[in-house]
C-alpha cells in the first residue's frame, strides 16, 4: 500500500527534459526584453490518451500565471516533444512551467473515429453512450453540443447519423474549448529565466584610460562623437586614487619615477579607496555628469571593478581583518607565480569577517550605481568566491535590474561558464586568441550552438590593454580590419580599446602580449583621430541596420574552399547577412563561398557590399570571392 | 548582508555534472554485482588552489560511507574532470557522492616551487613563515616534518637549504597523508545506483507455451536438457485459467470451437484468476517443483505478467470498481483501434479504488515470488500508469531483490526509456525490426553508447509469439542463423521462442507478423528436436566462454566495405571477439573487414572461428571475408 493516503491516483503524465534550462533549473537561462522564448519538453503518458499542454509563465513580481498553448512537434515519428512560446517584456526574473493533461473528449473522439473508419461492423452503442455522458456532463450550452445530443439520443437516428453528429468539427472545437484538465500535471518546480535590457546582448564598446584624455570632464566631451561613431558603452579603466607605496613605473618596472602615475589597478591612497575619484581625474560630480551626458546620447558608462587594494588603501588600516596577513606580519601581494603584482594586495575571502567584506563591496557598487554607472567590467572575478558574485549581482539587481556585469575571466572554460551561470551578464572570451578559420569556427559554433548559448553572452574584444596578440603585431592594418569585422559581426557585443583604431601593435618585447609603453603605467595623449575610425563608424551603422548581426545563435559557417577565408551567414526574418574575411593579412586569397539551399534563399539573388555599396549576383552553390590585404580584406554582404 | 548568519563563508568549490546519473538523480543507473563503477564529475573553484577529491559510497543498508580516491583526469588541457571508482558487491540500492576540498599544503608547496623555479631573487621568508605555521599546526610527529621544521627555523640555514627542506617529496607525502579537508564540499544530495544480480544483465532465455509441452510436470522434465543447451531462463507464457466467455478460436477467430483452448492472455475463469494455475497445466505445487528443479540446474523460471482479465475473471464480480464500465453498463475490452482484444478487459487505473487495485497486483506477484518465480516478463506495461510500476517493483524488491522484470513495451522510445528508468530490469527492443546493417548499427550504437546505456538493458528476441518478421518469412534458415548470432552476440541478454529452432516462418497471411496456427490460440505438439538446436547450444557455450559477449557497451562496429555484411568487435580485458554476419539470406557476400589500430591488437594475429574451430591469420587493416547462405552465414572469431 502506498505510504500516503491520497484521494486520487498518482499522476500518469510525465513532463521531462524541459528547455530552456541550465543545470536542471539551478541557474537561469538568459534572454533580453522583447525576446520570444521557445519552450519545449518531452510530454507523454502510458496508454493511448490524447494529451494537451500549455506553457505557464509569470512576469517578475507578477501575481498571475499566464498561458501559451503548446503543440506536439513530432507526432509523425512517434516523438514526445512539445513546444510553445511566450514573449518577455520586462527585465527581471521570469518563471515558467509546463502543464499537461489528458483530453478526454479528443481521446474518445479519436477512438470512435478509428473504429468507424475501420468499419468492422461492430456495435458502437457502448461508445456512443460514453459520448452522451461526456456531452451532458460538459454542461455546455453550445448549439453544436445541443444538436449532437439530440441526434445521439434520438432512437430513430441511424448509426451513421450518430457517428457524423459525434465526430463533427464544430462539436470538437466546442468541446475542446471547455475541457477540464484531467490528470493535470506540472513540472515539479517552475524554471527561472533572467531577462536583461537589450544592451546586455547587443552593443559596441569603447574602452579608454580617462587620464590619457585629460580627465573626466574632457572624457565627457567625447560622448557626442563616440555616440556618432555608433558606440553604446564607454568603458573607463579604474578612476580611483592610486597607491604610492610600491607603485609601478613605466613598462611595469618595479620602481616608479617621481612623475609616474602608477597602475590604475593599484587602487587606494590617502585620497580614498574604491568609492573615491582620483583628484587628477575629477570629482564624484564629474562621474554623475558624465553618466547623464552619456545617457542623453543613448550611451552607458562602464566602470572597471577591480577588487584589489594598493598598499595605501584605507581599508588596510580600517579593516586589516579583510586581508591575508602572513605569520611574519607581511601581506600577500597578488600573484600567479611567476607573474607578480607587487603593487596590489589580495583580499582574504576566507576571513571570518566575510559578511562585512561582502557588504563593503556591495556598498561600493551601489555607490556608483547611484551615480549613474550601470555597467561593470569585473577584473578577475575567477579569483573570488562564486557565492560572493551570485549574491552581489542579485543584491545589485534588487536595487537596479538594468545593471550589467561583464566578467573579465580568462581561465578554464568551466570557471568562465560558472561565472556566467551564476549571474554575469556578459563574458570576455578566447576570441582574442582565435585567429584561424578552424579555431574561430569551432569556438563560435560552441558558443552559438552549444549549451552555453543559454547563459554565456560573449563580448568580443580584438585587443585589451593586457592582450596584444601576435596576429596583430605581425599582421598590421589588414589584420586589424579582419579582427574588427570578425568581432563586430560574429558577436552581438564587441568592443575596442583606444589604441586599436591607430593600429597600435608594438609589444614591450617580441613574444609578449603586453604593449610597449602601456597606458597601464603611463599617460598617453589620446584623441579620436585614428585612421580606422571611419570604418568602425560604418561597421556600427551596419550592425544597427541589420538585425541578423544583433544575435549570436543565428550564425551558420559556410564553406569557402580556402582555409584562409572564413565565411558565415547570419539570418533573422527578412534579413540575411553574409560575411567573408581573409584571415591571411599578407596575401590575397580567393575561394568559392558555398551558399547551401538550407538558407532558404532563391536560386539567384543580389547582394550589396555594405561598406562599398557594390552589388553582386550570387546564387545557391559556389560564389567566387577574392579578398586582398591591399584592397578589401573583408566582405559584409546583405542579401537584397 | 546575506540572509542567514553563518560562521564561515559559503563553499568555494563547485562539483557539477556527476556521472553516472540519470535525469539528475531522479532515477538510478543500473549495474550488476561485481561491476566497477566509474564515477566522474567536474570539480573546480575560484583561484589557483590545489584540490583533492574522493568518491564516497555506501552499500545497501550500510551505515558507513567508504571512500575511493579521485584523480584529475585532464589537467593538461585546463580541464576540470575528475574520476574515481569503486566496486559494487551486493544487490540493492547503493548510494554515492563526491567530496572535494582545498589542499592547503599542496597549494603552498606549488606556489613556493614556482617562485623558487622562477628564480626571481625575491625574499621568500614570508612564504617560508607560512610553511612553518602549516607544519607546526599539523601536529605531525613524522620525522620528515620534524626535520623540515628544524631547517626552516634554523637561522644559519641558507635560503636554498630551506627551499630544499620545504619542497622535499617525503615531507609532501607526510603532509598529504594528514591533511584536513579545508572548505570541504559534497554534492547537494547523494546519487543512487541500482545493483542487480548478474543474470539481470547476461542470460539466454527460452520461451514456451507449457500446454504445447504437456503441462508443468512435463515442462519440468525439459529443465536438464534446456540447461545443457545453455539456457538461463525458462519463460512460460501465462499458465492461469482461461476465460470461456468470448474465448477466441484458432488464428484469432472471434468464435471458439468447443475444443479451442483460448488465448492464455484471457486470464481468469471460475477456477481462479492470476494467482491460480490452469487445471489442465498442473497445480501450485507443480510451479514450486518446477522452480526448484530450475534453480538446481542454475536456471530461473519466468512468468508472464499480463494485467488483463477475461470476462470470467473472479475480480469482475468481486471488484467491479476496478474495471471500466460504460454508461450503458457494458465493459470496455482491450483495444488499440482497429486492433481489438474482445476476450480481454482492461482495468480502470483511474479508479478511486486504486490503492486496493495496486495492492492486489502486488499480492499476485509476491504469491509467485514465494513459489520461486523470480523473473517476470510484463505484458504491455506501457498501458498502465508509470507510478504503479515504480511502486510495484520497489515493493517486490523489498521482499526479494533478486526479482527481475522484463518490460514488453513496443512503443514510443521515450515511454520504453521511462519504464526502464523507473525500475524495469530489462526491456524488449526494436531489434526484431532492425535487419539491415545500417539499422542495426544505428540502433545498437544508441543502446550501447547513448545515455540509455546507464539504465536500459536490452533483451534481443529474434521472434516472439506476436512478431514473425518478414525477414525470416522470406529469408528462411540462413536468416534464422544470422538473427540468432546477431541477437546472441550483440546483446548480453537474448532469447528465442520455441518455434525458432524449427525455422517456423509461415505467417497467418502475407504481410502479417502473426504466425499461422499461432500457439496463442491452439495447442501444438512441441519437443526439443529443432534442427537449429546444436548451433544454439554452441552459441550459448561461446557466450559463456567469452566475457566480451557478456557486455553491451564494449561493442565497436567495423567497416566491412559491403553493406550486406555487418561486422563488430567486442572487447573485455584479455578477450576480443569479432563477429561478422551476412544480412543477405539469399546471396554469398564478400568484403574486407577493417580492423582499426585502436582495438590495440598486434599488427598480425590469429583468430579462431568458434563454431568451426578453423584458424585464420588476420591483421590490422582489411581482412577478406566471404559468407555464404549455403555454408557459413556468420563468423564468430576469437582473437588468440
Amino acid at each position: 500500500m502506498p505510504a500516503a493516503k491520497r484521494t486520487e491516483p498518482p499522476r500518469r503524465i510525465r513532463i521531462a527534459h524541459p528547455a530552456p534550462v541550465v543545470d536542471g533549473g539551478r541557474y537561469a537561462p538568459k534572454r533580453t526584453v522583447g525576446d520570444t522564448v521557445d519552450v519545449q519538453a518531452d510530454i507523454f503518458r502510458d496508454g493511448h490518451e490524447k494529451l494537451r499542454a500549455v506553457v505557464k509563465y509569470k512576469a517578475p513580481g507578477g501575481r498571475r500565471w499566464l498561458e501559451a498553448p503548446m503543440t506536439h512537434l513530432d507526432p509523425h515519428v512517434n516523438g514526445v516533444r512539445w513546444g510553445g512560446s511566450f514573449t518577455v517584456e520586462t527585465t527581471g526574473t521570469w518563471q515558467f512551467t509546463i502543464e499537461a493533461w489528458s483530453d478526454v473528449w479528443a481521446t474518445w473522439h479519436d477512438e470512435l473515429r478509428r473504429k468507424v473508419e475501420a468499419n468492422l461492423g461492430e456495435d458502437l452503442s457502448g461508445e456512443l453512450s460514453e459520448g452522451v455522458v461526456l456531452l451532458t456532463n460538459s454542461g455546455s450550452k453550445h448549439p453544436a453540443v445541443k444538436e449532437a445530443l439530440e441526434t445521439l439520443e434520438d432512437p430513430q437516428a441511424t448509426p451513421q447519423a450518430k457517428y457524423d453528429a459525434a465526430l463533427g468539427n464544430e462539436l470538437f472545437e466546442a468541446m475542446e474549448a471547455i475541457q477540464t484538465r484531467r490528470g493535470k500535471t506540472t513540472l515539479d518546480k517552475s524554471l527561472p529565466l533572467e531577462v536583461d535590457r537589450v544592451k546586455a546582448r547587443f552593443g559596441a564598446w569603447y574602452e579608454l584610460f580617462p587620464r590619457s584624455w585629460g580627465g573626466l570632464k574632457e572624457t565627457e566631451k567625447l560622448i557626442p562623437e563616440l555616440a556618432d561613431l555608433g558606440f553604446d558603452v564607454l568603458y573607463l579603466l579604474p578612476i580611483h586614487p592610486i597607491g604610492r607605496n610600491k607603485r609601478k613605473g613605466r613598462n611595469n618596472s618595479l620602481i616608479a619615477g617621481p612623475d609616474d602615475p602608477g597602475s590604475p589597478y593599484a587602487i587606494g591612497a590617502e585620497e580614498g579607496g574604491h568609492d573615491a575619484v582620483h583628484p587628477e581625474l575629477g570629482t564624484q560630480q564629474d562621474v554623475v555628469d558624465l553618466c547623464k551626458t552619456a545617457h542623453r546620447h543613448g550611451m552607458d558608462v562602464c566602470f572597471d571593478l577591480a577588487l584589489n587594494a594598493s598598499a595605501d588603501h584605507p581599508w588596510l588600516t580600517e579593516h586589516p581583518e579583510w586581508f591575508q596577513q602572513r605569520p611574519d606580519g607581511t601581506l600577500k601581494y597578488a600573484e600567479n607565480p611567476p607573474k607578480s603584482y607587487q603593487d596590489i594586495y589580495n583580499f582574504n575571502w576566507d576571513t571570518e569577517a566575510w559578511e562585512s567584506l561582502w557588504q563593503a563591496w556591495l556598498d561600493i557598487v551601489l555607490h556608483w550605481v547611484k551615480a549613474g554607472v550601470k555597467f561593470y567590467r569585473v577584473d578577475n572575478p575567477h579569483t573570488k568566491p562564486f557565492p560572493f558574485w551570485e549574491w552581489l549581482i542579485k543584491e545589485v539587481h534588487k536595487v537596479d535590474r538594468d545593471v550589467v556585469f561583464l566578467a573579465e575571466a580568462f581561465t578554464k572554460r568551466a570557471v568562465m561558464q560558472e561565472l556566467a551561470k551564476l549571474g554575469f551578464t556578459q563574458s570576455y572570451t578566447y576570441f582574442t586568441w582565435k585567429n584561424s578559420r578552424w579555431e574561430l569556427t569551432e569556438y563560435v559554433n560552441e558558443l552559438a550552438h552549444g549549451e552555453e548559448r543559454e547563459y554565456f553572452r560573449p563580448n568580443f574584444f580584438p585587443v585589451t590593454p593586457d592582450i596584444l596578440h601576435a596576429y596583430l603585431v605581425h599582421g598590421g592594418p589588414p589584420a586589424f580590419v579582419t579582427r574588427l569585422v570578425l568581432a563586430a559581426t560574429l558577436s552581438p557585443s564587441y568592443g575596442i580599446y583606444s589604441g586599436f583604431e591607430h593600429f597600435e601593435n608594438v609589444p614591450v618585447r617580441e613574444g609578449s602580449e603586453e604593449y610597449l609603453n602601456s597606458e597601464k603605467y603611463e599617460i598617453r595623449e589620446r584623441a579620436l583621430d585614428g585612421p580606422l575610425l571611419p570604418m568602425i563608424r560604418r561597421m556600427n551603422e551596419i550592425r544597427r541596420e541589420n538585425p541578423a548581426l544583433q544575435h549570436l545563435s543565428n550564425v551558420r559557417f559556410l564553406d569557402a574552399q580556402n582555409d584562409a577565408l572564413i565565411a558565415y551567414a547570419k539570418q533573422e526574418p527578412g534579413n540575411t547577412v553574409i560575411v567573408i574575411a581573409n584571415v591571411d593579412p599578407h596575401h590575397a586569397q580567393e575561394g568559392l563561398v558555398v551558399i547551401p539551399a538550407q538558407l532558404g534563399l532563391p536560386p539567384v539573388f543580389t547582394v550589396e557590399e555594405l561598406f562599398t555599396g557594390d552589388h553582386f549576383d550570387w546564387r545557391i552553390g559556389g560564389n567566387y570571392v577574392r579578398l586582398d590585404p591591399g584592397g578589401n580584406q573583408t566582405h559584409v554582404l546583405r542579401v537584397l
